[in-house]
């Protein structure tokens, strides 16, 4: 099986996913190609990554994973191909990669070379479109460019721990089709910091003591219906594994999501102050 | 083959639609994965039943589809699959199944019974998929979960029959990609109540009196151009046998559909009145 | 391989594509089914057209094209079948096909007559995907059809060139994802007039004295990263071949396109002057 998937900001109205898929047939008869989404805001790779980051996993090794976002190519912005953690990414090289894959070191990295002399204002269809079916036959990285060792790297923005370990300062960085707002704060930071102490989230005047792991655990009263908890705000452990704030059954066309009822946006700061008992210092003290 | 169809609330650009298919395509290889829509309104379980009931039958017989929408498992809300009129469902019980297939009793009803153990926010990727794919590969229903005798049923607004039987009242149940409100009023009921009567349909202040079977029957004085005609109002049998209104050649980005331009929305009344005509009745007596 | 593709009016969201493809499958369990797009603004051939010309080329020879765009049947709107340039065609005859492939004749054009007795409001659903499939099998178009000698033409405005062969008037036909504009002026035809000169490029107030071939030549001074550019307005001979104006790196939905930015929309004209160097007069008289 060749599976070629496209991430991109070409949107589904113009004839750019159409050709590039036209020219996958061409080369690739046998491709399966699927569209992880074409609705990135133009030239946004922070939503690229976090979008690409929640989905590559779900697919076969061995995938090929395009991403059409940012990818003209200039003396500061270079074709990569890469193979890690068992997929493939073609893409350039403006440190998407690394929102996407902190965790695994690469395999191979090359420098996209076939494309010396295109000028190109669609690199998508005229070289990424190339090298994936290359690499999707079994073909090797090295054919289609000059090995590097590393790719260029981005800061991203991660929450700090304060230095009594007692307060997370993370942000919100995707706001989700519901219009659920989401942190960087990962569920796993969250519970190596916290050590099981109570704790109050803050983002702007909205406070939280409790993260849920199903939205419709907010609504566990069974003396009342769900519906009875619609509107309601909610902290959860998104299925991506980050905290996320959550209005319950929300709807952006019609009464809103947590983006618009609670005034949040991206880039806003979201606080957790973990809370020392007293208490429990006193039991250790008997 | 083993073809899976996903209808869901999921939107086209956040990871869930990719990490489904990543999912599907890790299972089963050789899926083949259709989009019916993943733009339902968040939690919109009448529209679900609209696009689905008007589109599962074009798919062959043996068809997995995936309906996500509303399907966070909560006491009230069980996860179940279902053979019917030859397809499979994958789906939560929430009623959304007596709104597709009124007319057809299902061969076999499962309460999904494998993932106990899973709490989780994503059920599509983390219980779906799983299912889709194991009835997809021929597996047995009661394999997965606890046969029972029936799911969960709605009522639905339905028109409604004056004692006289000369009114049907119904309602706008959706409003599509033109513009055009589509009521619940069947042509088989029109038809049935109708016998051939002479009516006015009435949605507020539009009256018609006619309906047609093609949109360019509005059009038919061939004295006049079909442009002649555009924004022209109309009551059409539409492709899904409903009455609908329409504006011939709306455009809701633009001049408007019918919805805004004659002022009709979502659970509008539409009123028919048939008319019992004098001279037949003489006819009838001579 | 069966390759069909599909481009529409009917939106991501109602039954419709969801119907046309399960019955496709139906009728054709190996199918491969493309989406060029199903957001063609209703009824508007135009933008049909500029999709349509710069995607199918990149399909392998032999796919069928499936245009369901403005398709109701009636005296004035036949539905044809017809090869052209390796490529098959199922489409109304309104003059589509002439905005689509001007520089090649057909090999066959066939009537459908299959259908005379159907009278759908649906017909992609109904006839168009009959007829794809019988083609897509190998099927000969004169089974499905009437062979007729040409399909209805749209003469579409084309840019004009004066008589002192010093100027091009033009304008604008689409607006992309990005609100760039993109003009009916080529790039063959820019150079054939043009013959070197310098010239001036005129959008309502705006001037341009260069055409890229890519973005970021924009941003070609080094001393600069490129972001210091964003928002720059620049003219540009698109993926398509076709002059562009473009603002770099623009977001429609945050700061604003070309189209907004620039004050530009479809229909505006766009003139460009060549400019006869008296100096390189001189130097031919020498």
């Amino acid at each position: 099986m060749s599976l070629i998937t496209l991430t991109t900001d070409f949107g589904t109205k113009d004839h750019f996913v159409g050709a590039v898929k036209g020219a996958i047939y061409s080369e690739l008869p046998d491709a399966k190609i699927v569209d992880i989404t074409h609705e990135i805001s133009p030239f946004n790779i922070t939503e690229t990554a976090y979008i690409l980051k929640n989905s590559y996993k779900s697919f076969p090794k061995g995938t090929v994973h395009v991403i059409g976002v940012d990818s003209e190519l200039s003396e500061e912005n270079k074709h990569i191909a890469l193979e890690l953690d068992g997929h493939y990414f073609v893409c350039p090289d403006n440190g998407i990669i690394s929102m996407i894959v902190a965790e695994f070191k690469p395999t191979k990295i090359v420098e996209i070379t076939i494309h010396d002399r295109i000028e190109s204002s669609f690199p998508v269809l005229e070289v990424f479109v190339q090298v994936a079916c290359f690499i999707a036959r079994g073909g090797n990285l090295t054919v289609i460019g000059r090995e590097i060792s590393e790719y260029k790297t981005i800061i991203e923005i991660q929450p700090k721990v304060n230095q009594l370990q007692d307060q997370i300062i993370g942000g919100i960085v995707y706001i989700d089709n519901y219009g659920n707002v989401i942190t960087n704060i990962s569920k796993k930071m969250f519970q190596e910091i916290g050590k099981g102490r109570n704790f109050e989230i803050n983002a702007k005047k909205h406070k939280f003591t409790k993260v849920f792991s199903k939205y419709n655990e907010v609504a566990s009263n069974s003396a009342y219906s769900n519906q009875q908890y619609e509107g309601h705000k909610l902290a959860i452990f998104n299925s991506a594994n980050y905290i996320e704030i959550a209005i319950y059954r929300s709807n952006l066309d019609t009464v809103g999501g947590a983006c618009s009822l609670l005034g949040l946006a991206y880039r806003d700061t979201v606080t957790i102050n973990f809370i020392n008992e007293p208490k429990q210092e006193f039991t250790t003290l008997n």
